[in-house]
Order: structure tokens, then C-alpha cells, then sequence
């Protein structure tokens, strides 16, 4: 491989934020199979985040690449999918960072943000319809014309997981507030 | 980028299963930021799927590079993750296959097959504990060694669809059977 990491400086990072080297060769690599169409061309335009995607209710286009379209085979047939999507403007080498509602920096294991070692993107989706190769569905969050790198099936039995809790949840349990 | 894509034969393809081209190109590249510790290394030992694996409740170890530990900053807090990971083994260029519990060739992207043009696997598991960069949880089903590739919160909020159907719900509730 001949491609190098992006040699991201140091120069935009917020205080408390922590940078790492990153390694110097990839393992492995990803073919973009297709592309997401949403209503959204400026970050600041996009739903803050998945549960505000579905709550405002956009529909959005997933186009598989003809190439693949065959795989497309049964998928009408399940009500939610798992999609996942190329992040592929953020900068891979922060391993604690603070978003915007946090007061301070967070583990990057510990939150949704695009940015990550591995810029993969994972939402849940409720699917509308399948015309040929284009998926319409609702539930995604991200900017017109994002790389696809896979679709899935969604299972309740497995995936589904309502009594999960958060810290938030914990916070709330531990200290009665 | 020098690596080409492998170049698999079609001769250990099934009757009906749809072998693709793959492109001529790579578009983006992964790290493998750790690895999966698990008791199986034969496929055949493995749990058939991500509900067998939880049923049985053996315990895996996600073991992190230590280059990325830092990232691991407030992950304690979550009763569940989503792990990412790369099923290496697996060849990318069938859009439709016949899983061993079909009858006829299935699409791709209706199943969780680790037979993908990405074969970026999905796992929802329950964390245990987390001792420095050793993550104790339940509910993979992978070869041990399995390169890891990211881990992200489980938000009950979006990620959590009880409601989600299958084709085989829908058959249900369609035929009455």
C-alpha cells in the first residue's frame, strides 16, 4: 500500500483533546458500493443526530451501485436495516475529544462522532421502499452524497437491546436526580 | 494503492449463487485497532449467530491496541457496545449466496453473512468490565483473533427497534402460519 495516513497536526485540536500517532500502514480496505442522497450539503444543515433523523422524518435515498444491485435480493422484505457509511472527511487520529454538549473531552469508544480511528458510520433505518437499485428510507443523518460500505439486515432478537443504559441513565439511578 | 482486490474463482461457487467483477480499485482503508479474544478457533465451534452466542454467554475479550486505550475514556458507563470487526476470511464478491440454512440463494444484503463486498461484521454486545485496554463482554460470535475495527456506544434511543419485522414475520402474518 502506498497511500500514507493523513498526517492530521495538531494545530486544531481544543484543550483537553488528545491526539495520537497513527500507525503507519492500513490492514485492510473498503470498496465505496454506492451513495447516500440526502437533503442536507452543509454539516450545519444535517440532523444533530439519529433520533432527531427520524423524529423529523426526511426521507433519504440510498443508491447501491448497479453492481451490486442483485444483492438487493430480499431485502424488501425486512422493516429496518443497518447501514453503514464512509465518514470520510474526519480526522482519524483523536482518542478523546469534546463535542459541542459536552463540557469535557470524552473517549472516542464512548461516543457517535465521525471522528475515529476507523470513520465508519452505523445507523438504523426504517425502510420505505426498494425501486431497482435506489432504498428509500428514513433515519439517516448525514451529508448528501456520503460513501455506502454496507447494508444489512436488522433483527429485533438480536440487535434490539431496549433496557441498554447509558451513564446518563446510571447518573440517574445512582444519585436519584 | 498497490494491492489489488483478490481475485476469487468461481469454482466453489453453489448452484444459483451470483459471483460479481469486483472493482478495480480500493476507495478508503481500515485499521485494525485490536483484536477479538474468544474460545473458538474452528468455524464449526463458533455460535451459529449473535443470539446463540448470547444464550450460551461465553465471555470475549476485546483486546485494544494500546495505542487507542485513551479512547476508551468513559466506555465504562455503557451497559452495551457495537463492535465492529473484520471477517478476513471471507470472500467479497458474491451478491447472492445460499447460506446453509436456505433453500435458494438469498441476496447478500439480506443477510448477515460475513460474505460481502465489506466484510465489516456487527456485533451488539453487553460489556462486563474493563480492566486498562481488555474489554470483558458477551455476545460475539467470531473466530478468536478476529481483527477489531471500532466500538461505539449502544444508544437504547436509535439503535433499539423492537418493533422490527422480518420476512419471516411478515410470511406469518400473512399466511396465518
Amino acid at each position: 500500500m502506498t497511500q500514507t495516513p493523513p498526517a492530521d497536526g495538531p494545530a486544531d485540536i481544543r484543550d483537553g483533546e488528545i491526539a495520537v500517532a497513527l500507525p503507519g500502514r492500513f490492514d485492510a480496505q473498503l470498496y465505496f458500493i454506492g451513495r447516500i442522497r440526502t437533503p442536507w450539503t452543509r454539516r450545519q444543515d444535517c440532523p444533530h443526530n439519529a433520533r432527531e433523523a427520524r423524529e423529523r422524518g426526511d426521507v433519504c435515498t440510498i443508491e447501491v451501485d448497479p453492481r451490486f444491485a442483485a444483492a438487493l435480493k430480499d431485502v424488501a422484505g425486512y422493516s429496518h436495516l443497518i447501514v453503514l457509511y464512509w465518514m470520510n472527511e474526519a480526522r482519524r487520529d483523536l482518542v478523546q475529544q469534546t463535542p459541542r454538549h459536552a463540557s469535557a473531552p470524552r473517549g472516542t469508544f464512548s461516543l457517535r462522532s465521525p471522528v475515529r480511528p476507523n470513520p465508519v458510520a452505523l445507523s438504523v433505518v426504517r425502510l420505505l421502499n426498494i425501486d431497482g437499485s435506489r432504498l428509500s428510507v428514513i433515519g439517516l443523518d448525514c451529508l448528501d452524497n456520503t460513501p455506502l460500505i454496507d447494508i444489512k439486515p436488522y433483527f429485533a432478537s438480536t440487535d434490539s437491546v431496549p433496557e441498554a443504559t447509558t451513564p446518563a441513565h446510571k447518573q440517574t439511578s445512582d444519585t436519584g436526580t
